[in-house]
């Protein structure tokens, strides 16, 4: 009756921007479990190399329902 | 003589992005505030739907001048 | 032979977007320092002007490996 | 279309639980606030008269949805 | 020798009582995991329907032994 | 019977000192509100003109009692 | 004239429920401290034992009123 | 040989300013320990009383060394 | 293309050193999964056993990279 | 044309005043950066000599505006 | 019945390592109070002479026993 | 005659201890700095490489003294 969620914690990037390292990070937790609710954000970091911005870093928190 | 400012707590929404998310708390604002002068974002979340983003979900912290 | 790095803390503002404002404050940093590694955003603001958000804002931390 | 919900933060407080406090400051809400929607519990105190808890007495944000 | 313990998050809901949904956080755990030795409440929440509290719910860590 | 108190973020400054600053933040509130119970000091900034303070500022939480 | 408040970190436990946990640290505060003014709870654990919560375990900082 | 300093948690108040307060939090905790060497000042709060600060009241932790 | 990875929480002991007890629990972290990439160490405690530390234990955070 | 300030953290005292230590820090920070723009308070201790406060000790982040 | 243990918090220090400036905070601890269970570890800071770390230096919380 | 610290941010690695990686980062600061005083470590982490810890990594808060 009582729905409990698991939470756990990924780290993902992309070269594009923080919204797509968000979705990849996403789209991966969803690959291999169901029933992902939603994300937050806790850090964002971002990679340099030769003065700019190669890759845009988050660091998240994954909620998924658990199925009884 | 002394400018005190109130700053006010949102949490708004957007299915494009953080920075729409944010702009579409700031419109809501303004529409019945005087002032507004600025926000800070405290979280960023997003919702997710069949493994992808629906929506982009800021909290923050909105500020404007008080008038005498 | 062990990599010192050096933080600095730094704030930068765009009126595109975050991760515009992120890209020029390591411009900024990359002119005066070699080696920038990356950064880590802890603030993101945003300054208001008549209702619409004129200038996003980032405060982050800098991070370039020192020479010996 | 966006929705956009306020957040305000109340002190309430009950000689019967720490539950009894949340939900009377939930009442207060409710009472000229439409469309709460819930609360977060920041602090929980109590006051002591006598070697006994005399106040349970939670700080708490309470999230209401804006009409348009 | 040294043991290991894992900690994992979860966020559970009860209709009842903080305490309640604390035990229902626990018991979901303790029906796939072995040696559940406590857990540390993070973050207490409600939801509100017409004014009255409907969930409590609670997010947690939970640890458990792993065995070698 | 049980009192709720609200507590609402105020920013406000003065050429004077910290204590000055304090001050005029809880005049203004007390010109809206009936029942200010007291402030929690959050942040103390100044703002530099010349090389000198020109400004100290803070934010501060008011509380005030919820009338019946 | 000014008076002056210590403040101590318990931590307390008991089998029944969150609130019994508090009003023992308090009652065993009050065994040897006069003048307790009340707690503020900073931690909520639980201990398990076979799949159920054996104990209930509050860490808070409680406050007494020094005698000049 | 190796100095052990304990921190106690002391709350103090004073009409006039906050240095007075943290003046008389330190002068009462000298009239009982010896060696009082500092204190770090983690809050400062004010009393309001008919829309004036009424007090002024901080929260500090005073470190002593400990005699061997 | 995009690295995804995970960071669980775990926490180990030794009787021996803090490094002591973050190696054991990388170790028992590296006998069940690929590609462990590092540890952030979030709280150190001991034990004590008559007046003495029986055992240092650290509560970490540990990164891996998921295969795709 | 997207102005970046740095920001870097200094420690001052004063044997009179929390806002006398803080301007000390100013002046000092003024004397060797150009365009210093406030400061925000992180910390404010005390050392005590003999029972009283003896100096006065802020630690602050100081934001300068930097040149092109 | 109810086992209520009291948290206090100790600075230690040693010129050998943070091991040591535990174990000499614990010692010292262990010959004034019964029943020191352990020690969390706040803070690790060092002083420097002559460019060499010249003292490590703890600031932890020692939990006690507290008997009935 | 006001002392005014400044405070740097660095990170530095040993393969050896954590004490090790403090070490060197105070090594470092020193042959470029002047009268530094010691360092308060902010974070501890570990790199991993074939299920051993590599690098023992430090970020700290480095304080030296500004000559007038």
């Amino acid at each position: 009756m009582t729905a409990v969620a698991k939470v756990i914690e990924l780290t993902s990037s992309s070269a594009k921007s923080i919204e797509d390292a968000i979705e990849s990070g996403i789209a991966r937790a969803d690959s291999t479990l169901d029933n992902v609710e939603g994300a937050w954000v806790q850090d964002i970091k971002c990679i340099v190399k030769n003065g700019k911005v190669a890759e845009w870093r988050v660091n998240m928190k994954v909620t998924f329902l658990l199925k009884d």
